[in-house]
């Protein structure tokens, strides 16, 4: 089942959930879902990945059929597995950790049934501590991810034609990117992330509250999908702010870069100019060891010298983060927030997204992922910086 | 927060919950789920909805800011409920419906102790029943769904070009859709449910499995995504089955089309017949009363005596339903598969997907939506039914 050339990867990630389990006791770990899966085999299937305190994991597969491996054994429902480990000798665990904030209620409370363990612990956080942290593999599909976000970004202002809303030039950047391999899904962590290939806000819907937690909002198009574009016209002095998935590979990267139709006003420009400022001063400061609470500090305070502190991440609605971690989900940990108790870490990849709604213009500043290196930060999607005027490159 | 328009159409839901509510002895529902907030409010809201047995629901919402209504009370967490419940006089539940198949282990247990109930039951389950029975709004919703989807597929045949990939004709349908108003978002219920705007199958990438719980498969473009499109070049003696999302309005249609390169073989032809011929006795047979397992019973025979039960929906791995319900989410109740206790009932919607993989072609049959009527069915995705020849037809 797992690609020979990356078994060293995933070897790595089964030692660190099994550190992890050794941390808090837990004597078994059991996944099953769909990004855990991947993250442990490298293949999505509909089933479950066990591994103990020490050695092997062992792979239980419902759908779909054809999968071979050693350790590998189809069944239809959970309770077969204490069959299983009866008839290979595999204890059953004391303290288990489940997927606690990802499996439902019901499915949690079978698992539990048909394991009866005396404690539980919660897989869930634990993986998203390890997925912090990028292997190899990873790291090398994240930057094949960038290559792939930078090239459609340079296409986007020959897309551009006058006359066109949000959502027509949204719909043509789509297109773009799926023919330059663009996965389509835009995996999220959590209930309230609803999004479909990222967001394109122009002019004042970027300044509009949405009920999900990204890092601005938009109407969107119908009350059931109440994010993004919402049929704008595109007109003279409106930034159009691109914050389209970079879903090229498993690794994700994420991206934004802010066009104008024409030329906006000063105050739109003093504001991109301090998000850049954000991204240099953060480069500078980030490195192994550095809290994820500072990051989120020095962002907020150079936007309140600036003046800026009411349009900083929107103005009726203020998202209280100015970044996050991207992997398999889009919004993985850390988190850059006030609250944050991580600190960086050589090998995470996360986004830095200082944003300003102008009113009257629309949202400003640039979205960049970064690696943590050993001693500092590298940029890992590189397209440029400065705003973009369509009307003078389509 | 609710148009005044549609309050009729909300009042009917509010009344089934409690109907629901009153059958099991529950005195509380609390949802939090987007799709079943939805449902209950028409507004996507980041909080809670919640209504006693008797009288008016309340609704609590974290985000987005600036909702107004009655009994909409702003909240940071759900610990303040009980807060809002004491002011108000309005009783805590002794027992409490909660989204026992949708929240996570961790939100139901969080809700638990807000509420300490004696007792709970399933609102996924009693929203699941609920949902299967469309109110007038939600039929309006659906016709114009259907309406957008026909116009959709009548393009495809003028997308098409010599040389394409399953994935480049898939990409210009995609492109189409959205410029016809599809949400992109393709919602479906549960946790094994991944898919984008929908699947095209061409040549033997059909008979593909994959971990999902679709009526095909298909290889996909990579092993996070394993379903649908993979590549595959379009070549002559090929069937390109299109099963795209009907995701114009907040209600779905599901409707799929197979279109050929030239000419098939008999054999694809004569399944094609197959399936349709099962559409014309189902909707002979369908009407309210009528058992959705008696359905597939029905299709499962006609494919059997047809020589074809080794190629009905699927070959290596075959679905076992031949149709499910349709609305909010692409799966919906009832399921047409031969465990279902569920019968049919006026104002349902539901598609039926008779498909059958011919190995070395591709996949042929036709899936249409219907509406139950008082005495029948009505089919309302209304596309021409026959094998298009692209060759001819671009």
């Amino acid at each position: 089942m797992i690609a020979e050339n990356l078994l060293p990867d995933f070897q790595l990630k089964w030692k660190r959930i099994q550190d992890s389990m050794r941390q808090c006791g837990a004597d078994g770990c059991l996944l099953s879902v769909g990004v855990n899966l991947f993250y442990m085999t490298g293949v999505m299937y509909n089933g479950y990945f066990y591994i103990g305190a020490e050695g092997e994991p062992c792979f239980f597969v419902k759908r779909p059929n054809g999968l071979q491996e050693g350790r590998l054994s189809y069944i239809h429902k959970p309770e077969q597995i204490p069959d299983y480990f009866a008839q290979h000798n595999i204890p059953m665990p004391k303290k288990l950790m489940l997927e606690a904030d990802e499996l439902t209620y019901s499915d949690y409370m079978r698992l539990l049934k048909v394991f009866q363990p005396e404690e539980t612990a919660n897989a869930t956080m634990a993986l998203r501590l390890i997925r912090m942290v990028k292997t190899p593999w990873e790291i090398k599909q994240t930057m094949l991810c960038a290559a792939r976000h930078e090239e459609v970004y340079s296409k986007i202002p020959q897309l551009y034609r006058p006359g066109m809303t949000d959502l027509d030039l949204q719909i043509e950047i789509e297109r773009v990117m799926r023919q330059h391999g663009s996965l389509g899904l835009f995996r999220a962590f959590g209930p309230n992330m609803d999004i479909f290939m990222g967001s394109l806000l122009a002019g004042d819907n970027a300044g509009c509250p949405s009920p999900f937690d990204f890092a601005l909002g938009g109407a969107g198009l119908n009350a059931i999908c109440p994010l993004g574009a919402n049929g704008t016209l595109l007109e003279e002095g409106m930034a159009v702010m691109v914050d389209m998935a970079g879903n090229y590979t498993p690794y994700m990267t994420d991206m934004t870069r802010v066009f104008s139709i024409g030329r906006l006003t000063d105050a739109a420009y003093r504001a991109h100019d301090v998000s850049m400022h954000i991204h240099r001063e953060i480069s500078k400061t980030a490195r192994p060891g550095v809290a994820c609470s500072e990051l989120y500090d020095i962002s907020y305070r150079i936007a309140e010298e600036a003046g800026l502190k009411d349009n900083f991440m929107g103005t009726t609605q203020q998202a209280k983060f100015v970044g996050h971690g991207v992997g398999l989900q889009i919004n993985e940990l850390p988190v850059l927030t006030p609250r944050s108790k991580q600190v960086l870490e050589e090998n995470m990849v996360f986004a830095l997204e200082p944003k300003f709604v102008i009113p009257g213009v629309g949202a400003v500043g640039i979205e960049n992922s970064y690696l943590v290196t050993a001693d500092g930060v590298k940029k890992i999607t590189c397209s440029p910086e400065e705003i973009i005027d369509l009307n003078n490159n389509h």
